[in-house]
């Protein structure tokens, strides 16, 4: 497959999951008729229309490998990203990130209020679990109880909000390269990883036989957050929607502060073609990971 | 059973479950050696040692009445009360209903930062459902997938917080009983009525043979909020370790608003012996059911 074809491909790949996270969202999502109309509504705002949704991507993806019905996929994807949005939802309040805007429009505390932003993000923290468990999911109760226990610990202490905690001392830490990474495999890693394992366990695949795609998912998951570092120094403000420049700002380490621009880009460069080399067991029905895998480092916002 | 013998068992019964809480919270929870330390401390703080755990109570003796292993009700009890301290975390926020005590100490955010306050819940919150889809919770995936599905339900929008926005809003809003009712089956009653519920779900109970505890539920989950605007009038502040007297300060209708602290009280008691009514399919088994029951409007915290 030739570049041009490959990006079209991407293109079109990202363009029906987004289609079809946002109807899912709109459907999980009806706006009652009491007072609860504006927790759901600033649930709407966060879940809706926004994001690049990698991690649905990756999903969906990971399961297409093994012949999973894209409906459930896309249910478990809606999971992943209800977990990522909530945690937007919370970096970015006052006390936290306190960042005013998030792909190109105001942040939910910004729109709402601080108080609804905590309870829409641990609404959506909620949904995902309610999604997972649910017998839609899946017929399979060892299936759904596994999803369910992937994203948990992929989002706790242990995971996702465990690399924030880290990352909000960062600030009065000196954190060295080791630590760095560690961060980031918490902070991101977690949840890239968990996406591609519940693809995974959509496909029966036993533990054991999931060493390839978890070696994947660690490379793309530190090439992300590379990749992260470098937009937040190079990029364009405007297409990232978001307020960059903000590690050094907080005199932050990362990568590029650790590395150098040119070095960190050279590793990012060099863990995705890694990461491609775990998909060595596969056709070209693994080409959309591939691709997603070189979208990562490629992207700009 | 005299009611000496009964608050006897009670206080035995609350004694041993606190104890075993506060043990598993204790393993669950091993602070570790890097920056997250502290998240986890927080964690700790708020999670060991307070609270009357009247939720875990309720798994446990509902668990009991169809003989259940009494590591798994207190593992389930201890998801169940996860998510309670998460939320009471996230209600003392200074966005939120700002509160400075809870259980006779500083709150999270007082004690530690908001930022640690806000991970902190996130944690606990996703803690409940490591806990319960982990193996280690029932050998069968189908009581696993069930127990979290009934958990998230009761916790999200639909439940417990969406209870929470609609009590925040209720100061820009003039309730009737009806909605306070509504209100408050959200915001209490649907945590309390998921605890009895994943006692019949750990006893393999099916979904048509839990209309009676679902009724108990509902009955003990109004009488408890009920006692609660009590206390917030006519309550001791350093028993109850809380500041009190707030929905009066807020402007918020109430039951005893609503209904006068006279004829709320009378309700309350009819909505207990309504419960215990909904008990007399059982015999001895349930007399732990029924003095929680009791326990519930009598307590003074």
């Amino acid at each position: 497959m030739d570049m041009t074809t490959e990006s079209q491909s991407l293109s079109d790949a990202l363009g029906q999951i987004q289609a079809e996270v946002d109807s899912l969202f709109d459907a999980l999502l009806p706006v009652p008729q009491d007072t609860r109309a504006r927790l759901v509504e600033a649930m709407r705002y966060a879940a809706i229309g926004g994001g690049k949704r990698i991690r649905p991507l990756l999903v969906v993806a990971t399961a297409e490998l093994y012949g999973v019905d894209r409906n459930q996929a896309v249910r478990a994807g809606c999971a992943v990203e209800s977990i990522h949005v909530y945690s937007l939802i919370h970096d970015d309040l006052p006390c936290m990130d306190d960042d005013d805007m998030r792909h190109g429009h105001p942040t939910v505390h910004k729109t709402y209020d601080d108080a609804t932003a905590v309870l829409a993000g641990d609404c959506l923290h909620a949904m995902a679990f309610e999604i997972l468990s649910d017998p839609d999911m899946s017929g399979d109760p060892f299936v759904r109880a596994q999803l369910v226990e992937c994203l948990a610990k992929a989002s706790g202490k242990d995971g996702m909000a465990g690399g924030q905690m880290m990352d909000i001392v960062a600030e009065d830490e000196d954190y060295d390269l080791h630590t760095v990474t560690r961060l980031q495999q918490l902070k991101t890693g977690a949840l890239l990883a968990a996406s591609v394992e519940m693809g995974a366990i959509l496909g029966h695949v036993p533990p054991e036989g999931r060493n390839h795609l978890h070696a994947y998912a660690r490379d793309i998951g530190l090439a992300f957050q590379i990749a992260d570092d470098l937009l937040d120094v190079e990029g364009d403000e405007e297409k990232a929607g978001k307020a960059l420049r903000k590690d050094e700002e907080q005199g932050k380490q990362t990568f590029v502060t650790l590395m150098g621009a040119d070095k960190a880009r050279e590793q990012a460069r060099a863990l995705v073609d890694q990461a491609i080399g775990h998909l060595s067991g596969y056709g070209p029905e693994a080409d959309l990971l591939r691709s997603i895998a070189r979208f990562i480092v490629e992207r700009d916002r």
